[in-house]
């Protein structure tokens, strides 16, 4: 699951921005994808991800767009359209979740867990069977480590991966805690458009479609006509227009121009995301 | 926007299970579907409203689907393919989110945000504009008016609607922080298979596709030939098998016995979530 480090990528080590804590899963995507020399710049939010992007503080920033238990970040898409920036690259992390508590805390003492709502999600069964625990949501699955840590708490548990364990110091109580042994999260790199040239593969769009019957299937016969592959289909509302949709596709094959001027044609908007190799 | 109270739909006035606290949206949807008169069972979880319905607490549960600027509750179209139960309503609600605090505490004192994510996703323009303000998230809306109420809190607001200011005596100090007036959240109504006869008019499914290309599109060309028009279509992933997918769609229209033996040929799981009156 885990790609090479593409030092090509980022050869001068430039700081690549995520989203978190140290120790979080996208540090360890990034360090995965650049190599373990790159550089750094942990965010509060995605949004301030994208915006060290777009302002030009990192070259490149990673975002989870989806996990192969509890679905897409939906938020990532939406600012997939919102901020001028493409994506250059993909990876897929395999994700383990552990119960992590200070040193010396027991199970049995535990009454509070603090974790994010997507690491919650994909480990619902498992908190499921402690119905008497109260479930926290905290921004970021490293900081809900570092958050107990900080305040010493014996009856707090966080969830997060065993990096975040051993960067603060803590114990893991219980390991490997989601639903399924196969999780796994999709991350893309982001630049500034044309700062990275486009690469081939794997492309990802976002368009909507006229408010008519059959809309949508018309533009998947155009990817069948042109022998492209649709491999994930995600819909979001437009703001302001009720029930209607933009779709995000990726299409792995070749997306070329008399595709995409068929496509325009019958949609009302639509940008491109990002041409990039399919990992 | 209201749908018109339907007595006939529940005429012993049964009480009807929702998630949150006295006078979360979920109430007031129930109570404008059934009627002011109607007897409500509030519930802390969404799976704890599949659940009284299931196990017979209760006929009728009522659980929101999509909202028109966050998009979908994933967690409620997971709960409709896990749990035993049928689409018998929907409704659609204008949901205004408004800036709630205890009597007499003024914008300018304001520091912590007590939300439910949703209506944090509805309002985070506005919340953009105050950076300073730290975000907890709440499982409710009428429960972080009634967290802050209960605390007595200086500093606190919650995000909730004009009805759980009203039902806790709480100051509404800015209406209408939504992002878009047009926010509206789409209801449907769950009971036991059975127990209430099937209507006409729409119809929701949920299915897998084999895992080739061009799978889905064979799907929508069955819906187009049929005349019937598919007016939602939601992804999520299938737990254990990572990037395949099961789709949940809405169908207007007629869906009779020859279109779904063909959607059958076509999927790999077909389960047919509930006919019912298009709102």
């Amino acid at each position: 699951m885990s790609p090479k480090p593409d030092a090509r990528l980022n050869p001068a080590g430039l700081p690549v921005a995520y989203q978190g804590e140290p120790g979080a899963f996208s540090e360890r995507a990034v360090l995965e994808m650049f190599g373990a020399q790159t550089g750094t710049l942990p965010c509060r939010s995605f949004r301030q991800v994208f915006t060290a992007v777009t302002g030009g503080q990192v070259r490149y920033g990673i975002l989870p767009l989806e996990n192969s238990l509890a679905g897409s970040i939906l938020e990532n898409y939406d600012g997939l359209l919102e901020h001028d920036v493409q994506i250059v690259a993909e990876c897929r992390l395999r994700v383990v979740h552990n119960l992590i508590a200070n040193r010396g805390v027991s199970l049995q003492e535990i009454r509070r867990i603090y974790a994010h709502p997507q690491a919650a999600a994909q480990c619902d069964r498992f908190l499921l069977q402690h119905p008497d625990w109260t479930l926290f949501q905290v921004y970021d699955t490293a900081g809900s480590v570092k958050m107990i840590r900080d305040e010493g708490c014996r009856d707090g548990a966080a969830i997060a991966g065993d990096t975040a364990a051993s960067t603060y110091g803590m114990d893991v109580l219980l390991a490997g805690i989601e639903n399924d042994p196969s999780n796994t999260t999709r991350f893309v790199v982001i630049s500034r458009p044309g700062e990275t040239p486009a690469g081939t593969g794997k492309t990802t769009l976002v368009y909507g479609t006229r408010n008519e019957p059959g809309a949508l299937l018309k533009t998947l016969e155009i990817f069948r006509d042109h022998g492209v592959n649709m491999t994930r289909l995600e819909s979001r509302p437009i703001p302001g227009r009720p029930w209607e949709y933009l779709f995000y596709v990726d299409l792995v094959g070749t997306t070329g121009s008399a595709l995409l001027d068929r496509l325009r044609r019958r949609t009302t908007r639509l940008k491109i995301l990002g041409c990039y190799p399919e990992a």
